[in-house]
């Protein structure tokens, strides 16, 4: 069921030439704090600012490649993915349709429609699957959020590009949500630096892998968890997903407090804009290396900057700088 | 009393290896929607998280050239100029007292204390220039922020290094305090680029410099400004920087509304940290281009990152992007 770990590496071939190699960021003063050297992928600037663009791409050049890239794909989605498709779709000349949920935000929409995609915005996201799989059944591809090989190996690509690019780290955090990217990034690991260890962060108000990870077999959410990390509120992961987790050596579990704090430190100190999901992998990092008894050194992967307003309202309602340094 | 052009190359032949070669960010979003071609200096990721490093150091590397580096140097600043000293007395070995009023951020003087500086807190600004004086008066060498020769040709050198490095702008825009960025920016158009127009922006609330213009004498302030553009709350302009203001091609007044605006879609769209006093030179350029009867390319100088988190949450207070896109 496990992809071989050439599949991030043929994935990367494959987009490299239309994706952004993003930035490995670091800072001085984060890693005199901490005692330890942390690095940091910023696929903020990733196209549509966020590591997406490489699994929706790396999935129509495949279907390319074998001969079968479809006339129309669609896709549900009220985060970065929408985008990812709609920007995949547009540079292969393909028609692309993305369901949006109502309370998705404006931005979003806009952007996403700026990519030249379809949106139909629903009432809610049942009525947004059902309008997927009508069009699937009228012969349109779907291309799922994470439970899709090409989907995973792409996402991959952001931590194989990183470990290319010289970062040796000792362990490497990643948000999961879905699980795509941390299934890619293990994945990568395996490629190039299986010594490594690979950690997934998800908030603890939406901790369905770390649950399914205890029990056994996959939890999942029913309605929207109360969390800043947009990007992880997915209700669950998949058997595809669930596989690559249980060989990961672990998963953090992060409050909205580590989340708000992280997030304000790194816009800080790396003057980026970075996405409370994101934030959570440095979050993650932080309780591992608290348990080290040497210095250690780590790659994050920065998995978007696509901050709404309402989030960036949140993240700084409350001075948390003053009390970290 | 101005400068030879030459300056700035002079200043950044000395500076260059020392210093970040910052990006030029750019936007399709952004010029799609203006009809025009804008790029970004981004000296937030300068030394210090702005431009200001570069003034400072070339203020000590000329006095080294000359031969009479200082032992001791000091800064009165509640700015990115007392971390831009500190920095840059501790790469060249010298000794660097920093006079910051207890006003500013904790941040700020946690950072400038980081750099190894030795940080004097002083009751107000008044205090601070009292501790400046009784140092200069002991021989300590004092680097202003804006009004002085090699300051001003360091500041030049971010709008110099964008040249160089291919922005071929019809105009250029850098936000205006006491005067130094504008007037380098406006010296490193005379070198490489002099057909380009050279703008100022300004706080309207903090509008001393168009006011001196208008009356053709220095105009000042006093009290604290009420801006969020804390770069340039300085109370006036000084006679040689207000020299070189008199060269530029006009000076726009910002309202704290669309450096707001700015803030927020420059935020958005590239991806970067971005201070109210860098997103009002966007917002001069937007008040430009609207006057222009064809597509222009400009350059805007951003001139840096350093946010606090009182500005984040004034800035984020409410969502302005939906109305823009």
């Amino acid at each position: 069921m496990l992809l071989p770990a050439s599949a991030v590496a043929d994935a990367y071939a494959r987009i490299a030439c239309h994706i952004n190699a993003t930035p490995l960021l670091s800072s001085h003063t984060l890693d005199h704090q901490l005692g330890h050297r942390i690095v940091f992928k910023a696929e903020g600037f990733q196209k549509v600012g966020a590591f997406k663009a490489r699994g929706a791409l790396n999935t129509l050049l495949s279907l390319k490649e074998e001969g079968r890239l479809p006339a129309s794909v669609c896709a549900y989605s009220s985060g970065n993915h929408a985008q990812a498709v709609a920007w995949a779709a547009k540079l292969l000349g393909v028609k692309a349709t993305i369901f949006i949920p109502k309370n998705a935000s404006a931005i979003k929409i806009q952007a996403t429609r700026a990519y030249g995609a379809d949106v139909v915005v629903t009432e809610n996201r049942a009525a947004a699957e059902e309008g997927v799989k009508a069009l699937v059944k009228q012969g349109v591809y779907l291309i799922p959020p994470y439970d899709h090989d090409m989907v995973i190996a792409g996402q991959g690509t952001a931590a194989f590009e990183a470990l290319q690019g010289g970062a040796e780290p000792d362990a490497i955090f990643a948000p999961c949500g879905g699980g795509g990217l941390i299934s890619g990034t293990w994945l990568a690991a395996q490629a190039l630096r299986p010594e490594a260890q690979v950690f997934a962060c998800e908030p603890l108000n939406a901790n369905d892998a770390a649950r399914s990870l205890r029990s056994g077999k996959i939890e999942a959410y029913t309605g929207t968890p109360d969390t800043l990390a947009d990007g992880a509120r997915t209700p669950s992961v998949s058997e595809r997903t669930f596989a690559y987790l249980k060989q990961i050596s672990g998963i953090y579990e992060i409050s909205e407090a580590e989340m708000i704090l992280w997030t304000q430190v790194l816009s800080h100190l790396l003057k980026v804009a970075v996405e409370p999901t994101s934030a959570m992998a440095m979050a993650g990092a932080n309780a591992w290396l608290a348990t080290q008894d040497g210095p250690r050194k780590v790659l994050i992967v920065l998995s978007g900057a696509n901050i709404s307003p309402e989030t960036y309202a949140k993240v700084w309602a409350e001075d948390r700088l003053a009390a970290f340094f």
